[in-house]
């Protein structure tokens, strides 16, 4: 394409609301442009940047055997009631009334759609499986939209559905769709980790992964490890001690093989005036974090309960609510922790509690622990856990923490990422095929629920991420395969008829064998010609220059700078090289 | 593609509700689902016919320098405001707030935002040109959705924009589109014709042509030449009569170049009682309709007029509004006929009125007929227009009737078609540019507004369309250009191996040379079989069945019937003649 023909006006300033730096480049670079708040258009290079990622994701869809098609935008509310989700989904959910005041719910996601849809077209385990696929502009009124396209209100998505008569059905294609995302986000060019993650967001039961681009500016933290493939969201990463500790109370019997810095001294009450915190005790103690046992008051549907972790851990609320299998779980506030324990927030600790005792693995690990004494201005000290407390709920109840050993190798470190989520793949079970009522008869003829499970993929989303991890002070620097040309030609003067002729000669030349090239041939300055070029990040950049008369030309890669002067005649074989 | 995998469910018999035969079709043959009223689901086969005809529309554009880009669906309303059309719209258009209480609407198109966005891009003549254009779902609240993807409230749309420094530009980019689009249409296999169209309904000033489906379900009627390319709408259609008539009222002069059938006879009165329509008079006094003089009194902007057109003509309301400018424009009410004329309806007259009168070009022609004699009960007849009516006002008022002749080439007849909007072309001019600000810098250096065409075509749309002119009493037709799938092979028994092996060894043979194929591996009798594939509609479907014993399979085109058995060795080379 001629860049005189292409809407493409670069900024020299990124509005000051675009905070992160893919945001920053996409605006400058004439990429995307905000109509409101969260509400981008797609301007020619970023259409084609995201019209790539579609094809992309389409060829891997088709590939494992899901059908693609097209649902409607509107939803009426009323599957969203029988789904139960209507009241659930809050005010993200964009809803309208129709010239008939019936009322319409502009998609977030599309599993009421498409099971009221199959409940009408599917009756026989003989037409399962099935796996169904689309790529759709969706909608959710984002409290506090930002990012540009990484947390938008209205944002292009593939989702996909599958159908199975049973379990390990739904099994085999949860694990080729798997597959088929990391094929996809591989030939994106993405650095990324699939990660094991909760459930409880989205609902239903079963497994679920999130495929996270790893980018500083990510809003989740994941956990991944230095030598194998365990990667976690940090809300489900198991702590390495699982499992691995007697979790009996300490009895004569074992007390031999009790950790070797075991401390015999018995556990003694001391005064501790004012000292509320962790920090406090530390400063004043002049001990570690971890030499504490930090207890918390959290409210499990209605009912106290005190959660035990070390000083330097942080309690996994996701963790304890499953565990205590509660719909609510909040931190207590002060009235409460007080009347729960009869003694003020601070001084708080495990021993001696009336309300249920849940405590970290890593707390029964340690051998004498500073621990709240319940009492005002009073701690215990040399507080052995496995003497000293309540040992009947035991768990992981922790954040994992940089440097815990991996719970699946025990040979690597786990070290904390920051990551974009991009995609994700869940397995539902039978949460919406039983409320939307999408059952088939097995081969013995009995009515069953079908098994379903659900994949996203946020395809306006990579793009951010994409820049997130391929940028230099100078701009983006896109992979071949999502770059929006793969190839730019600028000729140093447009008024030079050589330079053009040469410049026109290797545009067609390189269309012709399939490559796309942009042709800058406005009438600039080199210097602006150049800037555009490095903010707009070609991957391959052929400058036509005065070397033009020898018949020479100056290719240059955008991701290394490496600069080659070579003859015209080469620059096809080169760039087919390079591609 | 295998078609166990293919979510396709035929229906036996279409829901009530569809009316027309594409949407029977397309709902039997499992191309559609409905989700709502106007909204449907693209079910897998419609998907890929709808992507097909996205990538013809899009390889057009692009070939005409066409950028794509991708608006949101979501518009903020104060831009409607800005417009003007906030409150011309009405009701299809769908608003809503977000949480925030601001109000968007759901884009029906997107003139303002485009607008809004290139008043931003381009400051100066030297970045225009430029053309923009999108694929993208539309909303629009229609009043009475029906026959299917032909009137629906959610669709696919292809609307482009252009932007030039002045008329001359807008008029080769106007005539660029154009020719765009008869390229589209005619690879889609259509049979259409561009016709002239009113500017009114959509704004501007410009020219204007719609692109018609030719189907008698057809919303619009449409007028073709039989001998040359002229094709209007019948709101546009000019009659031949316009400008070749001498429509000065009669004098001495030119008294001897009047009608051969000029009749002599003085105008006179006569009794007509109760005789007050058309039907009437013809019947009572045995005459027929284009004998008489119709006179019809509208209101135009408040004021009463007289339009007078033969007895056998229908009045044009749109080129009478459009000639007198004004901006409201109907019947008038029993009332006030009366008042403006002092005679009750059914005995108005051309004659002796106070009010404008505005005469037809036919009327003109008419040499001795029966009028109204604006007195109850009372008609003329004998009345010539020239001698006896106020010529000051003649004009091309009607609508053209079937077998007028041709107003271009003069030799043809006019045809009367029904037709299916798949397309438009319009020049918009400067419209929204001025109203919204878009405005560049010349090259002189003064301020000018834009001046802007807008391009749609229903992409969704085409899919009735093809449907309605490619069908027989067993299903569907598709051509080869939009076919969901080339080729379907039957095996007659998949439980034969020797059948089941030809069938797979045709499907990746023919898959690796780029042929799209269905494979029937369903276990269903061959009659089901064929029946669901001649509703389905594949071009042509290969039948592996008892011959396959002797290295031999039936070919059979959808549309021709024709039938061949050859040998599978030639299937390949058949296929690609085919094609």
């Amino acid at each position: 394409m001629r860049q005189s023909q292409l809407l493409l006006t670069t900024l020299r300033e990124a509005p000051a609301e675009a905070e992160v730096i893919s945001h920053q480049l996409m605006l400058r670079g004439g990429f995307i442009r905000q109509l409101a708040a969260g509400m981008y258009t797609y301007m020619p290079l970023g259409r084609r940047v995201l019209r790539k990622v579609e094809q992309i994701v389409r060829d891997e869809m088709d590939r494992v055997g899901a059908g693609e098609l097209l649902m409607p935008v509107l939803q009426p509310t009323e599957l969203w009631q029988e789904s139960g989700r209507y009241d659930v989904y809050g005010p993200e959910l964009m809803r309208l009334q129709d010239r008939h005041d019936r009322e319409f719910a502009l998609g977030p996601t599309h599993e009421e759609v498409i099971t009221s849809l199959i409940r009408n077209e599917v009756n026989s385990y003989r037409k399962l499986p099935v796996t169904l696929y689309q790529i759709q502009t969706k909608f959710r009124d984002e409290r506090r939209p930002r990012f540009g396209l990484l947390r938008s209100r209205e944002f292009l998505m593939k989702d996909a559905y599958s159908f199975d008569a049973h379990w390990e059905g739904l099994d085999h294609t949860y694990w080729t769709m798997f597959q088929a995302y990391h094929r996809i986000f591989t030939r994106c060019g993405l650095n990324f980790r699939a990660v094991e993650a909760d459930a409880g967001a989205i609902g239903g039961e079963g497994e679920t992964h999130e495929f996270m681009a790893l980018a500083d500016i990510g809003e989740d933290t994941i956990v991944a490890c230095t030598c194998c493939e365990y990667a976690a969201n940090l809300e489900k990463a198991v702590a390495r001690s699982t499992g691995e500790i007697e979790i009996a109370p300490v009895s004569d019997e074992n007390e031999h093989v009790s950790h070797p810095s075991f401390d015999t001294a018995k556990m003694e009450k001391f005064h501790t005036p004012g000292l509320r915190t962790i920090d406090q005790l530390v400063e004043s103690l002049h001990i570690e974090p971890e030499e504490i046992i930090k207890t918390l008051i959290y409210m499990a549907d209605d009912q106290p309960v005190a959660i035990v972790v070390r000083g330097d851990h942080e309690v996994n609320e996701v963790k304890v609510k499953h565990i205590l299998g509660s719909e609510k779980f909040e931190i207590a506030s002060a009235d409460t922790v007080s009347k729960a324990t009869g003694t003020p927030s601070g001084f708080i600790g495990p021993c001696g509690l009336t309300i249920p005792v849940w405590v970290d693995y890593a707390v029964v690990q340690m051998s004498s622990g500073i621990a709240g004494a319940n009492e005002l201005d009073y701690h215990y000290r040399h507080v052995n856990p496995r003497r000293d407390i309540d040992l009947r709920h035991v768990a992981d109840l922790r954040n994992v923490i940089e440097g815990d050993r991996c719970p699946r190798c025990d040979e690597g470190e786990l070290k904390l990422h920051r990551g974009i989520e991009i995609g994700h793949v869940f397995k539902l079970g039978t949460k919406y095929s039983e409320k939307l009522g999408a059952t088939f008869l097995d081969a013995s003829g009995t009515e069953q629920a079908m098994i379903m499970g659900c994949y996203g993929i946020g395809v306006s989303r990579i793009l951010s991420a994409i820049v997130e991890q391929n940028h230099d002070q100078n701009g983006m620097i896109w992979p071949y395969a999502l770059a929006p040309f793969q190839v730019q030609i600028i000729p140093i003067s447009v008024k030079d008829t050589l330079q053009m002729q040469i410049a026109e000669k290797l545009y067609n030349q390189l269309q012709d064998r399939g490559v796309e090239v942009l042709l800058d041939d406005r009438e600039e300055r080199p210097g602006v010609k150049f800037k555009d070029s490095d903010l707009v990040g070609i991957p391959v950049r052929i400058v036509v220059g005065k070397d033009a008369e020898h018949g020479k030309v100056e290719l240059v890669e955008r991701k290394s700078c490496n600069k080659e002067t070579i003859h015209i005649e080469d620059v096809e074989r080169r760039i087919l090289e390079l591609h």
